[in-house]
């Protein structure tokens, strides 16, 4: 039965100021990297190993991965990077502090923008700090200018199908170091979790969460690894 | 003209003890951190970039790729990972100390293991502690059980010609992060260098060597980044 190993990335800089980060490439804190190596120190006490490991092009994301993979001396497996993967892009609120919008929108307007399924945040103002055009990682990538949750989950799942989920089917065991949306994408399609339900699902971080998969790779079970 | 950098990995434990390490998967020391992470941070003020790096699979070199990468703020591009850009297999000297094996063999005989083109180190003891057979990393790779630089160098420019060269020939920027060995089998190609010559040309750790490549992919001009 396949098994498919998915990380959310450990604390960020941004997270820790509260700080809508989306696209923004951020660092890790060094509470982050704890988790990221703690989190390969269980997937190698439980015995999990990988043929493959999937990220983003978002350095909290690869840090991450990298952090773990060390620690199981997994750090020589192939990796493949897509800006597929990103965060939810989170346009206009990109680099903003979560207090300071919620008392200029409303906690109702920021909470529909955070938690909501389809309505993106607003467009990025002109002239914004946060511009994220001009980034070269992004160079000829159809960067989004802002996305909802439904938005990720109609760039997430074609690379899922296409990359990721051929790779599951030729049996070798993948590792996805992602963020809390795109992973909330995959999880949405893995489990069958609804419109209505999947913005209010948390994915705690540095938390190996455990599928395992039938033959059509969809959840028989799912566990977080701390929890064994 | 085609530009591409080479970086030996920095520092790493048995460089500081003294022993042969060829494939033993040993890790940077702190000391190798920091080369790497400068070196990452000279090629950003020098004005280098890369569309896609390559190392070998072990844990050494990865690590400087990655800490170079990410003093450049480019941890998200592709990298490329391959055991024919491993260390030379220092066969049954793996794992010894150089001066007692110097001690044990006489000085000439170590000499010539360590810098002659084509004598290979004695073929690995039954029952070494440093057996590579079952790390899991050569699951499947005809692994060598010992190699004369000569040895290494027909492994590494298959791959460079295969693998490495379409990339420049296509207008990449490489950066390649690697070994001693294996770099002296890229250099003595690219450079044309003897065979007599290049058992004693000396790379240093954490310092990017930069070649001007001309459209043959052989080199125009070579320097240390440093050195600029």
């Amino acid at each position: 039965m396949p098994t498919l190993v998915l990380i959310r990335h450990g604390q960020s800089a941004w997270n820790l100021e509260n700080r809508f980060t989306g696209w923004w490439d951020v660092d890790l804190t060094e509470k982050g990297e704890k988790e990221a190596w703690a989190a390969g120190e269980l997937l190698r006490e439980k015995g999990f190993d990988f043929d493959i490991a999937y990220t983003s092009y978002q350095t909290r994301a690869i840090k991450t991965l990298h952090l773990a993979l060390e620690a199981m001396g997994r750090l020589w497996l192939p990796e493949v990077k897509s800006w597929k993967l990103n965060e939810r892009h989170y346009g206009g609120l990109t680099g903003l502090d979560k207090a300071e919008t919620a008392a200029k929108h409303g906690d109702e307007q920021v909470h529909l923008w955070r938690r909501s399924f389809d309505i993106p945040p607003p467009l990025p103002e002109e002239g914004t700090p946060w511009d994220l055009s001009k980034d070269v990682r992004y160079r000829g990538v159809p960067i989004p200018q802002t996305e909802s949750l439904k938005d990720t989950i109609a760039r997430v799942l074609p690379y899922w199908e296409e990359r990721i989920a051929p790779d599951i089917r030729a049996g070798k065991r993948v590792v996805i170091s992602a963020h809390g949306n795109s992973l909330r994408a995959l999880v949405k399609h893995l489990s069958g979790i609804s419109d209505e339900e999947i913005p209010g699902l948390e994915i705690p971080t540095g938390q190996p969460l455990v599928y395992q998969l039938d033959d059509e790779l969809r959840e028989v079970e799912r566990y977080y690894l701390s929890e064994r």
